[in-house]
């Protein structure tokens, strides 16, 4: 069973490059299950029920989301019963919308999980001690994956040697960078420190070039918006196998043509 | 002309696998000059005169530093004359060492900068203004390259484009992640966000994975320790070209059998 | 000749309060010269320009600003005119506005200038570097009064001893709350860390309570706004007296009776 | 029945004041119950049995804590069993020691919390969560004290406001600065944001001048020791009364004459 996961989807062209991306990646790989992170889909803040639809009619199966959950109003409406939009599981007991949800796939079950790290980041709850608590209840998921947004390198590595062995997948999000340290752990988990963004490669992780210049030249706020121009989309496939791990783990990353 | 960067060499390990690794490169490519970061090369945090001279003979021309620049007093005895160590540039005027060097090579001259970033850092001078005063001593440079070692993939990224066309490489230090963006920019400057560590492989980005481990889950001090077993070597290979900018970027990475 | 300085004004309560006690002041100090933050005056978030005509009207001669500075764009119509509206000095160069200005006070003249910390806030240019160059544009300046907006209490007791005999007064804002610390340093000049807020004192630092535990309950976005009900005026009264220093420093404060 | 609270104990000059000046205090209060923070009472840096025991023998009956808990490793040896020391509750479950204590007072149980604070801070579990599962354990104490030990003021302020009506008391210390905000919340608990030092009064927040001057101008690390000099002793004293409520808080402050 192959998965397939999309980085961050940033605003217009980032929604673009993974509807034109998607069917060019199901012809070179035999792909069972798709999975993107959406927290960056609308404009680059949040997301709507509109693009949420949007997504999910590209073949697009769950989206999980980060610290941009919540920066539309709209996701409000439809996030307690939308299964399909996982937010970050670590947020205090009673917020809105789920941290993990099971899909069924060829007969098995696959569980997503969303975790937001804390270095650098919001204040939530222990993203290690939740994924424990967590794996009490998922036990019984044929494969578990989590996408661990997060921004310190060794946050993220360290959650992944923690769940080595434990789950099938780890991968990182939020950095909008790619990481080129892919790999299969010692216990059968697939790892890697982030999948990059789907979104404006003539950008600064997705913003205009221009405006993020003039936020750190000038220290004052600026209103960031998307950029445009070509897309990158950037992500990863895993092959699933055996006692719920991983085999395979194969960084992909599609430029558009100018 | 080609240029070779290793990236954060931490520790016994990493000093071990540049030691058996630059000879491969040297082999696999034509190689005129050689950078690496040395913040991490004396257990982790530092560097000494000693380790300084061991890495020089293993054919590392200029070591770069950067947050761990001044955590082996020994260091302070050499860093005034010692050209071929650079920290960061944007340090307060009158701080120990030098922020660039020049180097000639084959009849050309590369200048070396260092500089750090300020997000999730230290409150240094700002980078881009520290950049724009230097661009102006190093005009008569054929070639400039910049270590910028710093934390969020914003800051990294932004740097890139503010330089393109103006300096022929600025690369990224510091996560101990490599990324897989390498470029050259529209204007002619090669870049990456971060070229990744030269140390070992199973550990949090250098230190013991366990001592990282217990550091998350218990928020209680822990005394860091440097990991052993295989090692991982990356870097980059750039080739120079005309008008002072780069033809080529391309990744390398070199993991200790076991 | 004695100067009067209010505390960050928050929103429509703090201006009814700063409005109310003034003359309450003036009837118990002699008072030649007042000095208010003002950069929360509207709404919480910054100043406009009809807002910072209301202050000047109250008999307030300066205002000072800080990280909230740039929160209404009306603000760019007048900045650079009104030489009344003094911001933190340390922003870039280019930066719209003044960091300091020079005013006569009965045959003296005052310099009172703006500064904002780094630690936990902006990465702004280094405050004690920049207040020692504007020491030499200044020396010819009579009194020279500084308004510290900085976040930890190391930093502004710091600059405080750093300017020890240098200047006649340091004082602290951004916390909104008082500080109970208010002394002549032995070289003479006057220090308080922090001299508290003019606005609603039934809230969190002047915004409405619940929003701000909803905040840290949920740590999922607000929108903060202001509090109402009585208001509290926080501020000093400083003597001003030979070679430039100070002579005696009193901690005021007025609560609205409900 | 009244509580004396002494704010965190710096060093020998903490030490000494101390010692020197709860006398003077109990020549001029009834106090039936003496708490102080000390977490610097070891050179600034955590504490020692032999160090805690000085402390006790002062008359000190509990002693709370903060993030420089676990500066000194022998404190371990006796933190289980030691239950006058407190250390911040919200570390995660298995933390060595106690988050908090029962007292017997007069025939009255006096229940003391510490609670540390996350902004600007360490990843530690919710404050705010944290305390209302100590709320529902501790239902049967006569009188709930509260040392929040925090950065910001705002969340300082927070907790107040969160258990005003459910504790009789809570104050800040951490930031060594007191604060002139202390009153009785409208539920009826005593309030106050920070209580100040106990350390020396010639220092940046107890720390030698010349040290953090080093280090906000440079930006190079510093060795930071204790200053010597004279000494501040800041705390409050507060009276307990009807149904577990505060009736009254008042600042105290004793600068040691030279
Ligand atoms: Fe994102
Ligand atoms: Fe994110
Ligand atoms: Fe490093
Ligand atoms: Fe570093
Ligand atoms: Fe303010
Ligand atoms: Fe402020
Ligand atoms: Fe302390
Ligand atoms: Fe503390």
């Amino acid at each position: 069973m192959n998965i397939l996961v999309l980085g961050d989807i940033v605003g217009r062209v980032g929604r673009k490059g993974v509807k034109e991306v998607i069917p060019k990646i199901l012809e070179k790989y035999s792909v069972d299950f798709i999975i993107a992170n959406g927290e960056n889909a609308a404009g680059g803040n949040g997301i709507t029920p509109e693009i949420a639809k949007e997504l999910f009619a590209m073949g697009i199966n769950v989206l999980t989301m980060g610290n941009h959950t919540w920066d539309k109003k709209e996701l409000f409406a439809i996030i307690n019963d939308e299964t399909r939009i996982i937010r970050p599981a670590n947020y205090p007991p009673g917020t809105p919308g789920q941290g993990y949800g099971i899909f069924k796939v060829k007969g098995k079950s696959i569980a997503v999980v969303n975790l937001m790290g804390r270095v650098f980041m919001s204040d939530l709850d222990c993203p290690f001690r939740k994924m424990d608590e967590l794996l009490s209840e998922l036990h019984k998921a044929d494969y578990i994956v989590v996408d661990f947004h997060a921004e310190a390198t060794s946050e993220k590595v360290a959650l992944g040697w923690y769940l080595d062995g434990k789950v099938s997948l780890v991968f990182g999000t939020h950095t909008h960078v790619p990481t080129a340290d892919e790999r299969i752990l010692p216990g059968g988990t697939a790892y890697i420190t982030d999948i990059g963004m789907s979104g404006p490669i003539n950008s600064v992780i997705g913003v205009k070039t221009n405006l993020v210049l003039q936020k750190f030249l000038t220290q004052m706020p600026q209103r960031f918006e998307s950029a445009s121009g070509p897309y990158i989309v950037s992500g990863i496939v895993v092959k699933l196998g055996q006692r719920g791990m991983a085999e395979d783990i194969i960084r992909i990353q599609y430029i558009e043509r100018e």
